[in-house]
C-alpha cells in the first residue's frame, strides 16, 4: 500500500500535509505538486511537501499512481475531469473535498474504466490556509471518511484506507449523501453559526469578548470564499440544519420567556454531556473515537 | 492600594486566582477564605490561594479591608447582604458576578454608609471550575469591568481599579445595565448558542466532530447550574440577543435559499473581520485591546 508516485493538485494545508505525512511514513517514492501559482508550489517544495512541481496538470498526473485533488471544493470537479484523460491505466484518483455528493456525481461519469475514483474527506484542518501551515502529523488521531458508490473499485478503496490508517487516521466509509448530511451538522453549521454569532454582536460589545468568545468563533476566521464553495455545494443539507438550530433557539427563547428553568437546565446538561463525548483537548491531542457501527469501514472483515 | 486583609468568599477558579494573584504581587498581607465546604477551603489553602479559612461568614469578613464575593451568581446577593453587618467600618465589598444589574440592585440598599460597595466583573475564566484550575496569571491581559452607581465611593472605586491594573488587567467602567447588555452579547449568547448547536447535532453525526466543532463548543462544557444562574439573572438582555441571532440566521437561510451568494459572502467576510479584531490566540496570549472610549475608566484624568 505504498505508491511510487503521488501527485497532489493544490498542495496547501491539506494537500501539503498529506505529502509531508506520506513522506514521513515512507509511503511514497516521489510527490509531484501541481498548481496554478509558481510561488505556492515553490513554497510546498521548500517545506518538503512535494519533490517536484509543474503548472501543467496533464503532465503532472500522467505518471502518478495516486492523484489527489486538494484544491478548494469549487475547483475539484473541473480539475478532476481534466486530469482523468491524462492519467495512467490502473491509477487511483481521489479528492479531499469537504462535500462529497456533488463532487462524486460530477466526476464519476467521467471516470475511465481503468482509473479508480476514491472520494475522500480527511476530517482535519484548521482556520489557517496554505502549505506554511501544513504538518506531517495533521491526520494522526483524525478520521478520514471515504464515500464509495456501487461503481467504486474495492481494491483501490482498500489501498486508500490502508494509507490513511498508516498515517494514523481512523477510516469511516459511508455514502456521499450520508457524509454531506453529517458534515452539515458537525462542520458547516458550526462555521456558519460562528459567523452569525459575530454578526449578532454589536461593535461596541465586541472588544469585551474574552477567551470563550474567541474559542467559539475561531472557525469564523477561515477563508470566506473557501467556505462559500462548501455552503453552495451542500446547500440543501445546510438549510435543513439551520432550521434545526433555529428550532432549538426558539425553544430556548420560549423556556427563558416563560421562566421554564427546568427545561433550559435540562438542555444545558444534555449539551454538556454531548460536549464531553467529543473529548476535550486540542486537535493534536485527539485520540481515535468510537465511530457509529454503520460507519465503520466496509470490507475489513472476512477478507 | 494594597490591603492588610482580604476575604474571599468562595475561593474557586476566580476567587482562588485572585488570592494567588494578590499574593504573587504582594498586594495583600493575609487572605481569608470563606466557604460552605471544608474540603474546598482546604484545597484553596493547599494551592496557596488563601492563608486561613473559616466556614463562618461573619467571622471571616469582620477584619477584612476588602471582601470579595466570588460564588456563583445565584448566591452573591444573599451572602453580600449577610456579610455587610459584620464588616468593619471603611471596608470595601465587591463581587465578581457575571451579571451586574440584579446584584447591584439587590445589594446596594443594604450597604451601610461606612462600607463601600464596588461591583466588578473580571472577564477571565474558563469552562473549568474550582480552585485546582486557579492561577496567579489568570487576569494578566484581561479586562475587569467595574459597574459603579451614583452611590459609589470614588476613592474605593479607584483603589479597586488600581489593584486590577496592578494584576495586569485593563479596567473598564460602565453602568450595571450597560455591562449586562454587553455581556449578553459576548458571553451569555455565545454560551447558549454553543449548547444549542450541540442540541441541533444528531447523535450519529457527533462522533465526526473535529477540531472546529470542539473549539466552537468548548464553552458548553461549563457547569450548567452556574450558567442557569447567569441566564436567569440576565434574562431580558439574553432574550433580545437570541432574537438578534435568530434574525441573522433567518437572513442567512434566505440568502442560501434564493442563491444570493454575494450577500452570504459579504456576511462571512464581515464576520471574518470581526473575528480578526478579537485577536486570535489563547487567553494567556491576550494583549490589552483598545476598549471603546465610553467604557474607559472614569476618574483617571485630572485627579
Amino acid at each position: 500500500m505504498s505508491f511510487d508516485r503521488v501527485t497532489i493538485v493544490g498542495p496547501g494545508l491539506i494537500g501539503g500535509s498529506l505529502g509531508l505525512a506520506l513522506k514521513a511514513k515512507k509511503l511514497v517514492g516521489h510527490v509531484v505538486g501541481v498548481g496554478r501559482r509558481e510561488a505556492s508550489l515553490r513554497a510546498a517544495l521548500a517545506v518538503g511537501a512535494i519533490d517536484s512541481w509543474t503548472l501543467d496538470l496533464a503532465k503532472g498526473v500522467q505518471e502518478a499512481d495516486w492523484v489527489v485533488l486538494a484544491t478548494r471544493v469549487g475547483l475539484v470537479c473541473e480539475l478532476g475531469i481534466r486530469a482523468i484523460p491524462a492519467m495512467k491505466s490502473g491509477a487511483i484518483l481521489s479528492d479531499v473535498g469537504s462535500t462529497k455528493a456533488e463532487i462524486v456525481a460530477m466526476i464519476e461519469p467521467h471516470v475511465r474504466p481503468d482509473v479508480h475514483f476514491v472520494a475522500m474527506h480527511p476530517l482535519a484542518g484548521s482556520e489557517r490556509r496554505g502549505v506554511e501551515a501544513a504538518n506531517a502529523a495533521l491526520f494522526a488521531g483524525s478520521v478520514c471518511v471515504l464515500t464509495p458508490t456501487p461503481r467504486s473499485n474495492v481494491k483501490s478503496l482498500e489501498t486508500v484506507s490502508a494509507v490513511w490508517r498508516a498515517l494514523g487516521a481512523q477510516v469511516a466509509t459511508m455514502s456521499p449523501a450520508a457524509h454531506d448530511l453529517i458534515l452539515a451538522q458537525v462542520s458547516h453549521l458550526p462555521h456558519l453559526t460562528a459567523a452569525c454569532l459575530l454578526s449578532a454582536i454589536g461593535d461596541d460589545a465586541l472588544p469585551y469578548g474574552a477567551g470563550g468568545l474567541r474559542s467559539a468563533t475561531r472557525i469564523a476566521a477561515g477563508d470566506p470564499e473557501l467556505w462559500m464553495d462548501i455552503f453552495r455545494s451542500n446547500r440543501r443539507n445546510l438549510l435543513e440544519t439551520i432550521e434545526r438550530l433555529e428550532k432549538v433557539l426558539e425553544d430556548v427563547r420560549g423556556f427563558l420567556s416563560v421562566g421554564d428553568d427546568a427545561a433550559l437546565l435540562a438542555m444545558l446538561k444534555s449539551a454538556q454531556q454531548k460536549r464531553q463525548s467529543l473529548e476535550a483537548g486540542a486537535p493534536e491531542a485527539q485520540t481515535p473515537r468510537t465511530l457509529p457501527k454503520a460507519a465503520r469501514p466496509r470490507g475489513r472483515k472476512g477478507r
